[in-house]
């Protein structure tokens, strides 16, 4: 195996070549001149193997997943990217194989979205594969999308389909089984590679829609009471409003008690925003736009928390929410 | 033990509470107008317990030493701090007075080197302490220290002594022993806290003094072979002219090749720089103005590589030279 700069050199330093900032990752630091009129967005998330991804996932996806769901933070600013730094802590049992596939998938994903890596580091570690990543991205100065604009009478949106990402993982670890390969793999890229909603953050903030914004990363009720502490509001979600995808639909179909446990369940990140009833009007086309499908889940109250709500219109109990994870 | 929420709000939020763009560490990530006029300067490094520090090192100086690895890089590059994000992977033996000595070590040195925490993450590991940090510095626009600048005729500086880290981690392997505590004590102190050149890189670049710096990390030899192969140079050091601290002497003294090991030692995060033999005469002035020390230990000259020089001014041979750490 070769020596720490010489990893870097042959698979992080490609992943930079885009990027005049990160001078090649052959100096101290990265320099990068800040885009004038804008003001940055930084997030740090780690991910543990085991614990955010399974240690026999696909290489490749490993750390798009890492990407991705920093991507959503920023999405979930209205921000564009503008690169990321990435220190990789490895265990003795992964080869440069693992290493170039790896880097392909962040290849990937770097085309995909339009940044490049910055600046990163590789240690060893005789514990688990453990990933940490910084994204910056931008927004126009004084400007960007936060938790705490809800307001009563604002109404609710989602961005996608709620419960595939839980169901994914519940599918690989064995404690669901599904005979449908084709919605079985659905549901699987959606644990493995969440969709960060970029274009839709920004166009939100840009056009000035939304009033709060958040990415579903701890699970929509959680998420949710993030919007609701912060915004000072209540936040009454219909539960059969939420959107659930065409994949996940047999499991649920198969026992209904799935409908309202996905709704506890994480790692979708798909946006839950608020927007005026006035704005309302132009969701349609932003969404054709984006070739996206927002879905109308509930309002905004006053109040604190968040209140599910049955088909009756009345709050469910929370006998009949549960929440435990798939 | 507390939810890594919890933890996040309880450990984490204070070290950001002097932080506007942090957003108390309750949004999804956070937003800096970054300085007009100014470039941004970006570093990552990681650390695993028992490889960068040792699982005993008293718990103050773990964050610490994190936050001044990253800081000696903006020194390298004569910038001066913004803030830094932060992720910290825990075992589950680290319990709530482990992360609150750790951020009471942290508070200290933001106090010292003036910046603030902006991001952070916490999560659960089965395998050892991982930390990562992200630096975040800024450079008047256009400049900063390289690698590459410099030249034959220039002079070669280095900020302080060499080798103390490196004796410091055999005196707590036991490797080593020392009678004299304190000695001892600095010896150890170094390896635990090395001090971020901040002001002396900072000064370089202002005044325009040096032609290349970097921070000793990887050790004088290797540091300086990086200078060496960025610049297109070949950089002559006289052994008997590296800095050697009080600290050290006895130790030295005791085995006399010792004072060559010590040049592949690594983690004393002293600046080493050139500088054209015209800026020489400024290096008094300044150096007294910032309460250092730099000690001029050899020169550039055409070729590549490094030469060790000896007493005699001939280059030493391999075998006198040995490459083994303490």
């Amino acid at each position: 195996m070769l020596g720490e700069f010489d990893l870097i050199a042959r698979y992080l330093r490609p992943l930079a070549a885009g990027e005049p900032a990160a001078l090649g990752l052959t100096d101290d630091a990265a320099v990068m001149t800040p885009p004038p009129g804008q003001d940055l967005v930084l997030a740090a998330d780690a991910m543990v193997s085991g614990l955010h991804f399974l240690p026999d996932d696909p290489v490749e996806t490993v750390g798009r997943k890492l990407l991705r769901v920093n991507l959503s933070d920023l999405a979930a600013m209205g921000a564009r990217p503008l690169g990321y730094l990435m220190t990789l802590t490895l265990p003795a049992g992964l080869d440069e194989a693992w290493l170039a596939a790896y880097s392909a998938g962040l290849a990937a994903d770097q085309e995909a979205f339009g940044l490049s890596l910055l600046g990163g580091d590789i240690t060893r570690t005789d514990g688990p594969l453990t990933l940490s990543l910084t994204i910056l991205g931008a927004v126009p100065s004084g400007r960007r999308l936060t938790r705490g604009g809800a307001r009563p009478g604002d109404r609710l949106y989602l961005s996608g389909p709620i419960g595939d990402a839980g169901l994914g993982l519940a599918l690989l670890q064995g404690r669901l089984t599904l005979d449908d390969a084709e919605a079985r793999d659905a549901l699987i890229a959606r644990y493995r590679l969440p969709p960060p909603r970029l274009a839709l953050g920004q166009a939100l903030l840009a056009e000035g829609l939304a009033s709060a914004a958040i990415d579903v990363s701890d699970g929509l009720l959680a998420d949710a009471g993030h919007i609701a502490e912060t915004s000072g509001c209540r936040l009454e979600i219909e539960a059969s409003r939420v959107p659930l995808s065409v994949a996940a639909s047999s499991l649920v179909a198969a026992e209904p008690e799935r409908a309202l446990q996905r709704l506890g369940a994480g790692d979708d990140y798909e946006l839950l925003f608020s927007m005026p009833e006035a704005a309302e009007s132009k969701i349609a086309a932003l969404a054709a736009r984006l070739d996206l499908s927002p879905s109308g889940i509930g309002r905004v109250v006053e109040g604190e928390g968040v209140t599910l709500l049955g088909e009756d219109g009345g709050p469910l109990s929370a006998s009949q929410v549960g929440w435990t994870h798939f």
